[in-house]
């Protein structure tokens, strides 16, 4: 029986310290870090990044109350761990009660035009989506059904927002997001790849069901507050709508969009 | 031509006056107040309360910004007007960027009885649901697919809490909503009522296209952690999946039941 040889990990005392500002940064801002790096919290998040391919992980941060239950984990996957105070680590992050656990990981590079490439590409192009909560729920449905690309247009929330990253509970380390990607250069992309254009409305839309989603197909889905641009929309091969009865203005973009993803498999299931 | 009777709104500047004390209480802590009314904020919440059969707006209050814009929704649908300071307002809520219009709204008495004779009833009972932003949503998706009622187990998140009231855009004004109920007492009153109960699961289930809900449907879906609890969902009549392909472990709670919801009215379109 070997012993296996334990690393301490290094423990932070000070708020000044460059690690804990990139971490602050990262998990407030809603940005990558300077060396291109997401963050994350929480013990499920990390075990997400950990099982999708070409993630690295490149720093876990453990609370001292929180140090314990991280230990094995780091050390199983040698990860480079660093631990600091519960009270410094609470100032890190906006969440309410904070696990005590957050790391910071480099997405793989993706390239848009591999994507365009792909048979049957599912992809959704989200032009001035607001809600970070949202964004990441739709990645989360768009990685469920298939989906092959997220785009985020330039008044986009940030998909590395900590609430992003949180509800789309590991999907963003799987499906290739690009941010700051205009509507037109992807309606013009996606025209060229023969990748048809389909604008989820609210009203004057064809009922989805009978929109053909059966080839390649991107959903271009508007903001939670003024829905799709109707000068975009005019602009698409088709414009879809879910259909419902009941007396609600709109669904919750979310939800109309993995209606939509949902239609989608459905049809190429049934195909 | 007559001039309209103006009454001055009631200002007020102490935070211990006992209207902003209720409206704090119901907007930070997620219950009605002591006599039965739920909190909104927002103009567009109100317009949805105004809306909606039933629903008596009991108090609206404005902060001295917003004030001038309210002056006439409030004058002209005979609402009784308050207005107080912009920092006492930001203080009664957890909005980060409150929009300065609150109100306290009654909503109108429901019988759970009456939603079980409905025909062809489609409800949900939320067994453990934690996050208000899915609760609000999920009424949302309800309400638009022809629901008639939301039930929630006693460990699940309060309807009333501002964040579920803002995230069901208006629907819990007009969908019966019936809190603290438990899975058991719901499962024995649809059974009585022959309404067919089925629990959405994310595994060992049939999918959801292959159950038959063109009769009376009562959908049981789990808390965001942990799903529907496996001695609960052997005694519904039969598990229904959402079919997907990606790595995902579950959909978001929300997503699937507005999912299987959708799916409801699909088939009984079709029938």
């Amino acid at each position: 029986m070997t012993h296996s040889v334990r690393t301490k990990p290094a423990f932070i005392r000070s708020g000044q310290n460059a690690l804990l500002k990139r971490y602050r940064r990262a998990l407030t801002q809603g940005e990558l870090t300077e060396d291109g790096c997401c963050a994350l919290e929480g013990q499920r998040l990390l075990e997400e990044a950990l099982r999708s391919p070409g993630v690295e992980v490149v720093s876990v941060l453990a609370s001292e109350s929180a140090k314990e239950k991280m230990d094995k984990l780091a050390e199983s996957n040698s990860l480079p761990f660093s631990v600091t105070t519960d009270r410094l680590f609470q100032k890190l992050t906006q969440t309410e009660t904070p696990q005590g656990v957050a790391a910071l990981v480099r997405l793989p590079e993706r390239k848009w035009e591999d994507c365009l490439a792909a048979p049957n590409l599912l992809a959704a192009v989200l032009v001035g989506l607001q809600d970070p909560g949202n964004l990441g729920t739709i990645l989360r449905g768009l990685e469920a059904f298939g989906g092959g690309a997220g785009l985020l247009t330039p008044g986009s929330v940030s998909p590395y927002n900590a609430k992003a990253v949180r509800a789309s509970a590991g999907s963003l380390f799987r499906v290739p997001v690009f941010p700051k990607m205009s509507a037109e250069q992807a309606m013009k992309n996606c025209s060229q790849a023969k990748v048809k254009c389909v604008g989820l409305v609210t009203e004057g839309g064809t009922p989805i069901e009978k929109v053909d989603l059966r080839g390649p197909v991107a959903f271009f889905v508007g903001g939670e507050a003024r829905g799709l641009p109707g000068n975009l929309a005019k602009q698409l091969d088709a414009t879809a709508q879910i259909p419902f009865t009941g007396p609600v203005e709109s669904l919750n973009a979310a939800v109309a969009a993995s209606l939509a993803f949902y239609e989608t498999q459905r049809q190429r299931r049934a195909d």
